[in-house]
C-alpha cells in the first residue's frame, strides 16, 4: 500500500486518485469545491469502462493535514502553478516522489527548482473527462497516461508504471519527457489555442473550416520546428518531421468528433485558461531559440487577450 | 440642382445625403428601417460641426419610385453587395454616374461589370458616425471623403469634387483609385480584422496589447506587400514602403482613442460583418499573385468563422 496525495481534485485528479484508491492505496485528496459532498457521499466515478464508487474517501481541506506521502499526484490546473509549491510542500518527505499530471511546457522544471530533479515525474493524460455534480466524475473516453522522468532515468519509471498499471490505468512510457511534452504540444497549441481564439469552438469546427484548419496546420508546423530546435539544443532526439506529424495528428483529430478542448470549455465558462503553460512558455522558448513563429504568437496573443477580458482588464 | 439617389441609408448614406440635400440638391433616399420615422419627422443630423435637420426628405421604399438620377450615391454595406445591382439599376439613366461609398477591394469593379467604367467612382469616407434612433444620425468626428475614378481620368473627378465641396464636404482627390483603396485597406485589414478576431475590441485594446499590436503590424506589412505587388502588376505607382506606412498608420491610430471599428460594432451587435470586401477579396488577390500572407489568412479565417457562427452555420 502506497500513500498518495492528490493535489488538485478536479476531474483528472479525482479520476486517477479514485482508481488508485480502488486498488487499495491510501489516497488523500486535497479538496475544495467538492469537500462536503465527497465526505458525505463519497466519490462517484461514472465511466464507460464501468462505474464505481469510493465510499470512504480521505479528503482534506489543507495539505498540512495530509503530511508527507510516498507519491504526490499533482493535478492542479497550470493557472494555479504559482500556488503549487505551497500546496505540495507539506506532503513532501525525504523520499517523496511527485507526478505532475498537468499541461504544457516547463511544469516539471518548476517543481525541480525546489525538489530533487530525480524525484520529479511528468504525466500526460489522454482522457476525456468532466466533473459533474459535486463528487461525481464523468469519464467519457480514453484514459492512457504517458509518463516520463525529468532526468530520463529509465529505471526510475518502473515504480510509477507498476503503481499506475496495478490500479488498472493504461500506461505508456516516454523515454524522454521533454520530447513527450512537445509531442503533446504539437496538438495542444493549435487545437486548444484555436478553439479559444476562434471563440470557443470544438475540433470539428476547426477541421471543417478551411481557413481555421490552415491556421491549425501552420501552427502545428511551427511547433514541430520549435520542438526540434529545442530538442537539438538539449542534445535530444528530434520529433518526427512536419509532414508526418501533421498528417498523423490531423487524422487522429478527425476521429474525435467535435471534441471540446479544455480551453474551449474554460472559454465558454469564463474560467481562467491555461495560457501560460500551453501557449506562452513554448513561445518564449521559440524566441530564445531565435525562431519566428507568427501563428504561435497570434494564438497566444488572441487567447491571452480573451483571458484578460475575462479578468476585466 | 443635381438629382441624387442615396442607395443605402445607413449612417454614412444618410449623413452625406443630408449634407447634399441641405445644399439644395434633390436627394432621394432609399430607406428601409427609418422610412416611417424620416417621413414623419425628417432627418436629424447631430454633428460636432453643428446640428441640422432636413424636414422634407424625399424618402422611398423602392428604387423604381426614384427612377433615373444624375448621381447615385451607393452607401450599401458590402454584405449587401450582391443586391447592389438590383437596388441601383432603376436609378441609372444614360448619363448617370455612380459614387460607391463603400469599404474594401473590388466594389467599383463589380459595378463596372454592368455600368460603363467611365461612370463609376469610388469614395472612402474617413468619418466617425453612428445611427441613433430612427431618423437620427450622430456625427462624431472627421468627415473627409477621398474620391477616385475607376479609370483614373483626372478631369472626370471635377464634377464630383464640386458637388461634394459645394455641400460643405471635405474632399481629397486620389489620382489612382486602386492605390487609394489599398491605402485604406492597410488600416482596415489589421484593425477591422483584429477588432473582430479578438472578440469585439477597440483600437486601444489592440495597441495596448503587445501580442495583438504585433499581429496588427504583421498584417499591415502583408497588406503593403500585396498592395505593391498588385499595383506593380497593374503598372501603377506603389504605396509607400512598409516602415513608413506602419509608422504613420500606428501613429494616427494612437490619436483615435479607443475607436470602435465597423467590424467591432457589427461583431458586438451580432450583425453581418464586411468580411468579403475587406478581408477576403484582398486575400484572394494575394493568392492570385502567389504571395503567402499568413496573418491576412488568419484574420479572414477567424472573422469568417465568427460571422458564420452568427448565422448559426
Amino acid at each position: 500500500m502506497v500513500a498518495i496525495a492528490v493535489i488538485g481534485s478536479g476531474a483528472v485528479g479525482s479520476y486517477y486518485g479514485a482508481m488508485l484508491a480502488r486498488a487499495g492505496h491510501k489516497v488523500h485528496f486535497l479538496m475544495r469545491r467538492d469537500f462536503d459532498a465527497v465526505r458525505a457521499q463519497g466519490l462517484d466515478i461514472r465511466s464507460h469502462r464501468g462505474d464505481f464508487r469510493i465510499d470512504d474517501v480521505g479528503c482534506f481541506r489543507s495539505s498540512e493535514e495530509i503530511g508527507p506521502v510516498d507519491w504526490v499526484l499533482c493535478a492542479l490546473k497550470t493557472t494555479a502553478l504559482s500556488q503549487a509549491r505551497e500546496l505540495v510542500a507539506p506532503c513532501i518527505g525525504p523520499d517523496t516522489r511527485l507526478l505532475a499530471l498537468m499541461n504544457g511546457l516547463g511544469v516539471e522544471e518548476q517543481f525541480a527548482t525546489w525538489l530533487p530533479p530525480a524525484s520529479v515525474f511528468g504525466g500526460m493524460a489522454f482522457v476525456c473527462i468532466n466533473r459533474g455534480a459535486p463528487g461525481v466524475v464523468h469519464h467519457l473516453d480514453y484514459g492512457r497516461v504517458t509518463i516520463g522522468h525529468l532526468e530520463d532515468d529509465p529505471g526510475a519509471l518502473d515504480d510509477l508504471r507498476s503503481l499506475l498499471e496495478g490500479a488498472g490505468i493504461e500506461v505508456a512510457v516516454a523515454p524522454n519527457l521533454r520530447r513527450a511534452r512537445w509531442e503533446k504540444l504539437c496538438w495542444n497549441i493549435p487545437f486548444n489555442g484555436l478553439s479559444a481564439a476562434a471563440g470557443g469552438v470544438g475540433t470539428a469546427a476547426i477541421l471543417g473550416h478551411e481557413g481555421l484548419r490552415a491556421m491549425a496546420e501552420r501552427a502545428m508546423r511551427e511547433v514541430v520546428l520549435v520542438a526540434n530546435a529545442d530538442l537539438a539544443a538539449l542534445g535530444l532526439a528530434s520529433l518526427l518531421d512536419e509532414e508526418t506529424t501533421v498528417a498523423a495528428m490531423f487524422a487522429q483529430t478527425a476521429t474525435m468528433g467535435d471534441y471540446q478542448t479544455s480551453m474551449t470549455i474554460d472559454f465558454r465558462r469564463g474560467q481562467p485558461m491555461e495560457v501560460e503553460s500551453i501557449l506562452h512558455a513554448p513561445l518564449l522558448r521559440a524566441r530564445e531559440l531565435g525562431l519566428d513563429v507568427p501563428m504561435m504568437s497570434a494564438l497566444y496573443a488572441l487567447v491571452d487577450a480573451a483571458d484578460g477580458r475575462r479578468e476585466g482588464h
